[in-house]
């Protein structure tokens, strides 16, 4: 096939081009990048025009987005791709041995913020694209590119895009590339996503830092009832102690448990990928069904009173904790966060004052099993990677993935090229280049396979 | 009488000789200021030179103490002052109001770091000892001024001084003022202090940050395991939950419970002072019994995770969390610490691994009731302030004060100078003008006395 002959033949150009990409440190949660990441866009947006892409950079408030339309007469299906070329910050900068934008090939990685989360996975299906115009002429599918530049910073302004272009967008399915392959040459797809909600606490107590000895004992100290708040978010069985949290949360059926069961997991290797020493779950519940089909709470940041050297006696004015929650069918975001807020201002004494603000994020995910689209994900799966995929869930959460379904009507098939062990949000992000080439050879099958479905 | 006029003449000059004191930035927990510290070491041994002290700048290790002595041979007594010229860190510094060490004069206070906690409060003995010298030609007792440079950042090396060097430091007494009048032109000497403790605790989980949607639910996050641990240091009365903790804990005598009564104490201005909705304590206990009579635990700071801007969707390599306690007799430090460390390491789960350090302070001290120095220093307040003192503890820690009686077997007459509302630890720091300048009146009619009391 003349198409994937070409990307082998081109694997060195393709390699240099993400490396380049990955220079660019588009980082969205941090408003001093902001001209970084507009430098993303126009450098994606410059790639696709000059295959003959239709391209826009669009500004819909917030980071800009890059849509780039092929059309021609002839094709029968529309294929939405969507990634997000925006990344995580890079703290804690002093753990990466390698400078987070200055990507690196090594051990048959790159090594770059961005590199697996989500550059290296959009930019396949970029240059499958190329390689179809480049040696066909043309492209056998039409593609709609879809690239967003805050999916790192809750990426509530993408679903309010997609809910304002319903035309522009309109397609007969999505394909997204930005999650993990079961394990290391085990390429799957992904039928199930949790979905996300968050929250940030302050509490606050004395009008400023109270020196402890005068105080001491007489004050309600703010980090004390912060800690008593998380301490309580949780029972003693790992299950998260908000009322009515569970109240939906569905029952996975026979086609997931057997899914499942096929899979290759080992616990101690997850485990030892965690580098923790012991794993921690609710009982009677593996790691993966955990991870795939229960909802989560998680405290992501915590501060408050001093952190530098020595010994500081104070009551601090206050403290802070940021929290986010993973959800499953059939919870609803909005009623999630309600929750949360009702059971923190219930429990919350009266001595401090307490300030707690709730976002809601993607409803979570599940692809109906047997449609077409996942026969032909199969095939393209097969042909770049040499090997039958398996079907699998994630823990993670794409919250366009359900504004696909929502507002557009969309079934979004999820192909991850990346693994576990790549360390997405964390130091030294990187990506197997293998995974990196055999993804442009599935992306470029992908096209051709979901053209002839039927 | 002679010294007295001559220190009201020479208000002004003290004062500025305060405001050159305080711009140096003598922070001792903070590395970065070694230098500073040292400087200001020099300026005070400098001061006492001019005045004909002997004087010597110590170095025990860590940063250097002062140590001046004026001996005549017909003095029949020797008094110890101490006091310390270091300071506290300046964070939050957006909260001052005028940069820590430019102080200024302002409203009737002298703002800046270190006004009143401490060099403020042992200048004005300093000034005594000068208005004496220029004005009788000679002291009436015996004076040894030791002036230490790391009270602030757990004063370690001052008790193994004072242990290594008690000839030096022989005495009849010790003096010193580093703490609180009762209220506004109320002032008081303090017969009882609480004594220190300190542990800093981490909580490492995963190798490294972790993402929560893949990871989230089957690994325990470190910031839920250290608000668990730290919820769990308290019962819900606000008692301490470590095992033993209150198995030494004294209970105050009728003596003490009647000068507690004779206090003009509202509760209401001590809630508003401290800024906070509500007051907080054990049942049955009033705030002054909290912070005078009862042991505490405090979490002073608190650190893990994501505290930037947006979100972050990790699980968090680590957490910790520094903590202090304030002890009252007979409770021992050491014992504390023990008790301390071994409960947090009983209930801490395996999922995580637990590193806490701690640090036994000084012991608590009580001074016993009717003693003659006690007497004099009753008539030394009434002149310098022209009215009658209280009789008060105070919730703070003065390690040296146990030291000096334990190791050189003196009692410390504790007459501090300062008000609760001088944000002492605490963003603008200050000292009332006119306490100041009693307090030189005081400390002059002090050392007459003392060498007169039977």
């Amino acid at each position: 096939m003349k198409v994937l002959n070409h990307l082998k033949q081109n694997e060195k150009t393709a390699l240099s081009q993400l490396l380049e990409l990955l220079r660019i440190p588009s980082i969205s949660a941090q408003s001093e990048y902001t001209a970084e990441v507009r430098r993303c866009a126009q450098w994606v947006a410059h790639f696709l025009g000059e295959l003959g892409f239709k391209v826009d950079i669009l500004e819909p408030g917030g980071h800009p987005v890059v849509f780039a339309e092929y059309h021609r007469p002839e094709n029968e299906r529309t294929v939405l791709i969507y990634g997000h070329y925006d990344v995580q910050p890079v703290d804690p900068l002093d753990l990466w041995h390698s400078p987070p934008f200055e990507p690196v090939v090594r051990d048959g990685y790159i090594v770059g913020r961005g590199a697996v989360d989500n550059k290296g996975q959009f930019f396949a299906h970029l240059k499958a694209a190329e390689a179809w115009i480049k040696t066909a002429g043309a492209l056998p599918i039409n593609v709609k590119f879809l690239i967003e530049g805050e999916e790192e910073s809750v990426s509530s302004k993408i679903d309010q895009f997609v809910a304002a272009h319903p035309n522009l967008l309109k397609a007969d399915l999505a394909v997204i590339s930005d999650g993990l392959q079961f394990a290391p040459d085990m390429p799957a797809i992904t039928y199930g996503l949790r979905g996300f909600a968050s929250a940030d606490i302050t509490v606050t107590g004395p009008a400023q830092d109270l020196h402890s000895g005068s105080y001491g004992g007489a004050v309600a100290n703010p980090i004390h009832v912060l800690a008593d708040l998380i301490a309580r978010l949780h029972d003693k069985n790992g299950r998260v102690a908000v009322p009515g949290f569970y109240k939906r949360v569905y029952k996975p059926g026979e086609w997931e448990r057997e899914q499942m069961d096929r899979l290759p997991f080992d616990p101690e290797n997850f485990r030892a990928g965690a580098g923790v020493p012991e794993l921690y779950g609710e009982p009677g519940c593996s790691p993966l069904e955990q991870t795939w089909s229960r909802p989560t709470l998680e405290v992501n940041g915590i501060w408050g009173g001093y952190q530098g050297e020595g010994v500081k006696t104070i009551i601090p004015a206050h403290a802070s904790a940021k929290i986010t929650m993973r959800l499953v069918p059939e919870m609803i975001p909005e009623e999630t966060c309600h929750q949360l807020e009702a059971y923190v201002r219930k429990i919350c004494p009266q001595t401090v004052k307490l300030t707690i603000t709730t976002a809601a994020g993607g409803k979570p995910y599940l692809m109906k099993p047997g449609s077409r689209w996942l026969e032909a994900a199969r095939n393209a799966v097969s042909t770049g990677f040499d090997r039958e995929p398996f079907f699998i869930k994630e823990g993670g959460s794409i919250p366009v993935v359900e504004i696909f379904q929502s507002v557009l009507g969309l079934d979004t098939l999820l192909i991850g090229l990346g693994q576990v062990t790549d360390n997405a949000h964390s130091p030294n992000e990187r990506f197997l280049i293998a995974d990196f080439h055999r993804g442009c050879r599935m992306a470029a099958a992908l096209l051709a396979e979901l053209a002839a479905s039927s």
